[in-house]
């Protein structure tokens, strides 16, 4: 590949993962740090990515019946208090606001670390009837949860996310949306982001504070750690309880509401980059990408270059292609550094001789691979299948990494190896007993990340000899 | 008009305009008070406003070369306090954080009443070349500031806004960014919101804290007072210097930026709701209108009717209308008593009769008027012509009153009387001493809106008889 030029600014990711990814979120311009430890500043590239997100799934959730609101941003420390399982799980975290203007508040106010208690709260003072439900509330906003260990996107103390909240009159009901935003995660990793995801239910151990159950999407990193990306919980009845959500149904009962809650944050930035990420940077699936192709022009300054640049870039943008001309003055060679950087998708380079012979040349951002095309009127829509073939190879490529590193185990020897040498989810049977779950994280750092609903369940626990009760995806994790 | 049902259940404008519009703003569901005092709830109607100002702005945004970042929500107060008329101006409306998880913090973190300090911090580290400026950031985000009195949207002491700060190599530069900012400000309150401006600039005491030139766009309520409804800040250097942004210039000579900030807020809804609302509720301009028809079924029950009402429903939307069938089992007085008080600009009824003549008759909120529209492969286009209409005829009557509401005076006298009998702006000479401004609003409780750059200064003050240096608005204001 005669113009790839190696990024030696980055860690390489075999050598050490962890500032790979560091270098990769500065480098690419996706981030950087404030003077506040765990609060980083989203910069217009990385922002533009979740942009990109948000308003794909956004369009889902409204598709899907869902309304969007806003929620104060402060908690009264009572109304957190409300539900006893939820004020335990997020207590610790909580940046806690004791001043207003010049006075000391009389109640201490929480910065929302997720946004449950105010829903509750609205929800109590807006439903009455069956006639009022269901409701399907979602918010995008940022929340503060107090962190003592802090990476870009991955863990912060203040993140963006959305957060659904929605209650249904019945049980039924809730469990199908838990299970339809389960769903549309998936989906959105699958047909977005080139993801492919392990989707199960978490164990009671690794549940969301105040859930009956938990669902999860999670993705499998390049360094074999699983990322937990996005969750879906149904709450039963219990903030119900706890709030007095209670609603006057068709027979005539007073009953209380039943309740769902789903939130996925900007983590699936560090998920895209570290399944897809290499080591010249970041590598972006098109349809995620800001900028899908980016035209270099070579030797600029010579007549009619520039403008066939922006002739096929205004041709590329009426084909619904985001695409950009890199018309700086710094050399061919550094905008292809750069753009690689940036992970764009494709990098259309026209010179001279391009323009002479009627062609250009075209580099896959995911292989380096070059293609000579026509510079004709067939160009845009080459390009546009281009970017679907790039988005599947891409997707393929992480599909065949995950189940290659996907491994049953029937004894904890085994378990501990596959561990050890290759990563990745160790999938083993297991009795359901909290006290195997937290040996198995003692000794090795694994923690379980969800039960396969699917599987058949036979055997023993290999921890303990009990009967199994399910098989679950143990991995080391972020 | 027949079938208009008088809402009640609200205060009459002239009655008590501040009650009539907290009735507006709770019956309409735009907003819920939470239970802390000044932090309200946007429900789904609400938001979906805000969300089509967003959606209209942030576009003109980008076509503008800005691009969205996210920065962190907690500000050390020592970076607050780095420039003194900022950290004056805002000090006493700040939320502290003081504890983080189970820690007291070492230093004090602000909750964001704005967020110059950061945008500097960021800028001074990753500027430092004429080739890295301009920088054109905006951010859509929520602030917080400590307010003592507060209403829905008008002044809450948290609230959503979209807050644009740029930095550029000239201080002609920054200029001409301020004023192409209140230009898409002044743009955006006349195509979308169909509410005329009056625009001007701040004078000392009104300006921003640590601006050298604010200016601003005002419009008028019915009630005769102004509201400030977005300011574009031009800064000079004089953030640059206390926060050390510099920049190595072509001509190799280091040199601070010249900087600017913008913004408009959910003040905005407060505007639509005071300028265009009646005593039936809310009247929505039909581009900022989340739903802009609204199909009310007559006899929903018999055949036919509903099946007409989702096929006129797909036709419209498929010329780009939002429509929405209230199927609902409520009478069609009370549906349209609903979609009044909404301020949905067109109602469309379509009952058996209706049917069976090939019509439908399609009411206009604004003023209550009737039309007979055949029910044809024309009709959408025809109701797409008419929302344009309506958007007009809204705001040439908001641009009516205002003209109506704008009054020169000479004397003092004149002054107070007309700001007691008919309200609205009063534009007098003004000397430009501060001593003048204070006086007025000590007496009258008016203040200066803005200086009308535009017209001609002449004659005296008439508070203390000196030369006038500028014309200016004064209203009584919210």
């Amino acid at each position: 590949m005669a113009n790839k030029v190696k990024n030696d600014a980055i860690t390489s990711r075999d050598e050490n993962f962890a500032q790979w990814y560091t270098d990769v979120c500065r480098k690419a311009e996706l981030m950087d740090y404030s003077s506040v430890k765990g609060f980083i500043i989203y910069r217009p590239y990385g922002y533009a990515l979740w942009e990109m997100i948000q308003a794909y799934m956004d369009k889902k959730f409204k598709e899907t019946g869902h309304e969007n609101v806003y929620m104060p941003m402060l908690i009264p420390e009572s109304l957190l208090q409300k539900e006893a399982d939820h004020v335990e799980g997020f207590a610790p975290e909580c940046a806690v606001v004791t001043r207003g203007g010049l006075d000391e508040l009389e109640e201490k106010l929480v910065i929302r670390p997720t946004s449950e208690t105010l829903f509750c709260e609205h929800y109590a003072k807006i439903v009455n009837s069956y006639r009022d439900l269901p409701k399907l509330y979602n918010q995008w906003c940022s929340v503060v949860r107090w962190e003592k260990t802090t990476r870009p996107f991955l863990r912060g103390s203040e993140f963006l996310w959305q957060e659904g909240h929605t209650i249904h009159a019945t049980a039924d009901e809730a469990r199908e949306e838990t299970m339809r935003m389960l769903d549309i995660y998936e989906t959105t990793a699958r047909e977005l982001l080139a993801i492919p995801m392990v989707t199960g239910k978490k164990t009671e151990r690794e549940k969301f504070a105040g859930a009956e159950e938990t669902y999860t999407i999670e993705a499998l990193m390049h360094d074999g750690k699983a990322l937990q990306s996005g969750t879906s919980h149904y709450f039963g009845d219990g903030f119900a309880k706890a709030f007095d959500m209670k609603f006057l149904d068709k027979d005539n009962q007073l009953k209380y509401v039943h309740q769902t809650s789903w939130g996925v944050s900007t983590r699936l930035l560090g998920a895209i980059i570290m399944v897809h990420g290499d080591d010249n940077g970041l590598v972006l699936p098109p349809r995620v990408a800001p900028t899908q192709v980016m035209i270099i022009p070579i030797q600029q300054q010579k007549e009619g270059i520039l403008d066939k640049a922006y002739e096929l870039q205004n041709q590329l943008q009426a084909q619904g292609i985001r695409v950009k001309v890199d018309a700086s003055d710094k050399s061919p060679g550094w905008k292809f550094s750069e753009a690689e950087m940036r992970g764009i998708p494709l990098r259309l380079e026209i010179g001279p001789r391009d323009l002479q012979n009627g062609q250009c040349v075209v580099a896959k951002r995911v292989n380096g691979e070059k293609l000579t095309l026509a510079l004709d009127e067939t160009l845009p829509e080459k390009l546009a299948t281009l970017l679907d073939e790039v988005h599947d190879e891409m997707y393929q490529k992480a599909l065949k990494f995950r189940d290659e590193h996907i491994t049953d185990v029937e004894t904890y020897e085994e378990f501990k190896e596959v561990l050890d040498s290759k990563g990745g989810y160790v999938k083993m049977a297991w009795c359901g007993d909290e006290a195997c779950e937290v040996k198995i994280k003692e000794d090795t750092a694994a923690t379980s990340r969800c039960i396969d609903t699917q599987a058949h369940v036979d055997g023993v626990c290999p921890i303990c000899g009990k009967k199994a009760k399910h098989i679950v995806y143990f991995a080391r994790a972020y």
